[in-house]
This record gives structure tokens, sequence and C-alpha cells, in this order.
């Protein structure tokens, strides 16, 4: 990242907004993902998954989100002290698919400065997970700590 | 977890709590998750860690995320049908560390039956995660889909 612009608290503005590059779900990497963190038979296998209620192979929720906060880090949000969350809400309106190309679109909802630490402050951040059909299948709006440029080197 | 007791939406109660199993946060497997998902600094490299707001090394939220939900899924949530989330709010409170030993401890908050479709309902538990220190580090307060018992086989 090092040739892109790095943006600090100064330098952004509610509305502002940035999108990521992209993140193709394979199945394979769902089910390994899904037998370590998330062992559940509609993420494991494809059988099983047609009787649940996904109706076929989904991506663990976390898995989903995992790939959403890679895309933010290389490139969907070039903040320049990285990204650091307090927490947030999420939300999974639909299931992400085996071959399913993912991208991020976020956007500034609201910043505050900080009263106790002049330095830095909270910026939230909602970013929208679509697939190749410009379908929503995950929101995180979370709130990052990010710092001012200082005049310091 | 087939010898377990498996829970329908009858079986639950608001203030019903359950404890997970545990996970120990390996140094290797914060850096490998890091370096697939979260490509940042202090999730990285202890140096590097060292000089961050981190001020050591870090496992990704996202790492926390996922391990919290393997111990809700091997047994730490006993639902039924699995565990299906719609959506909630998300917390770091503390960060996870190298060698941590993590338990998740779950308490149901609401349970909402389903008016268009009576065969569920949905069920707010708020998790939070302790290290062995009993500091609270990650807490999840989410919106699973629970079915009701039926009386089809």
């Amino acid at each position: 990242m090092s040739e892109m612009e790095q943006l600090y608290l100064d330098d952004l503005h509610v509305g502002q907004r940035f999108t990521s590059g992209s993140y193709v779900m394979e199945a394979a990497r769902i089910k390994d993902f899904a037998a370590e963190f998330d062992p559940q038979p509609f993420h494991l296998d494809e059988t099983a998954a047609k009787a649940s209620v996904f109706r076929g192979l989904a991506a663990s929720g976390w898995h989903t989100a995992a790939a959403a906060m890679r895309l933010l880090v290389t490139g969907g949000l070039p903040f320049a002290s990285g990204i650091v969350g307090l927490g947030g809400e999420i939300a999974w309106p639909k299931p992400t698919r085996p071959g399913d190309t993912l991208h991020v679109e976020s956007e500034i909802v609201e910043i505050t400065p900080s009263r106790s630490k002049p330095h830095q402050g909270i910026v939230t951040v909602r970013g929208t997970m679509f697939n190749q059909n410009q379908e929503a299948v995950y929101v995180l709006t979370a709130k990052l700590l990010v710092p001012r440029r200082t005049t310091r080197k």
C-alpha cells in the first residue's frame, strides 16, 4: 500500500466513499475455514447444505466478515494507521456462495474527535459487501480509531 | 455433539446461560490468520506490534470472533439446528494475545417468535469471551434463527 494515499483524521469527511478490490470465495476455502471455526453441515458439505436453511453450500458468516476485512486492509480503506476497530454492527442479508466475487463499498457516516485524546478520533464507517450480482451479502458498521496528522516526523 | 442435549425454541427462556469449552490463541495461528485476512503489522510481527497501539502482538479481531464461533458451535450453544445468525453487535474491549486461553459465556436476552413463520423464532444471545484473567475480550450480541420442536419425524 506504500504507493497509495494514506489518510488521517484530518483528511476525512462524512459522505466520503471508498471501493475495495475483489475477493473470490472458493469452495475449498469455505470448507476449510468452516472446519476450523464454524463446523456446521451447511458450511462443510454440499449435500447437507442443500437440505438446510441455506439450500446450498454457504460460507460461514465469519469467513465472509474476514474476507471483507482483507478487502478493507488491502486498499479498501486507506487509513494511515491501519484499521483498528472498537466494535460495531454486522448483518448478513444473504449468504456468500462458492465462486462469488465480492467487493466492499464503504462510506464514512460519522466523525467524532476524541475529547480526551486530541491526537485521534473515532470514525464510523459503513461497509457493504456485494456479490457479482450487486446483492448485498454483508454489512459492517464499525467504529474505527483514526489518528490526526501530526507535525512530528 | 450427538451426546449433548439439543435445544429448540420451546426449550429456551430469557436468562438461560451457557458456558463453552476453551480455545488457546497460538502465536503462529495469529500470524497466519492475519496474513490471510488482516495483514496489519500489529497482527503479524512482535516488533512492529510493540510500537503499535496494541503494544504487543494481538490477534485480529476477526480471528477472535471466529474462535468464539468455534466455541459456540462445538458445545457452547447447543441449539438443535445449529447456529444461524442474521447479524448483531460486536465489540472488542481488549485484544487477545498469544497464549491466551479463551472461553465464551452466553445468555439468552430476548426471544421473539416469528409471526410469519410459526415454526421458528429469533433468539437474541449475548456471548462474552473471557481470557484466563477473566477479562472480557469480545462481546457478541447476535440474533439467531431457532426452530420450534416439531411433531413430524
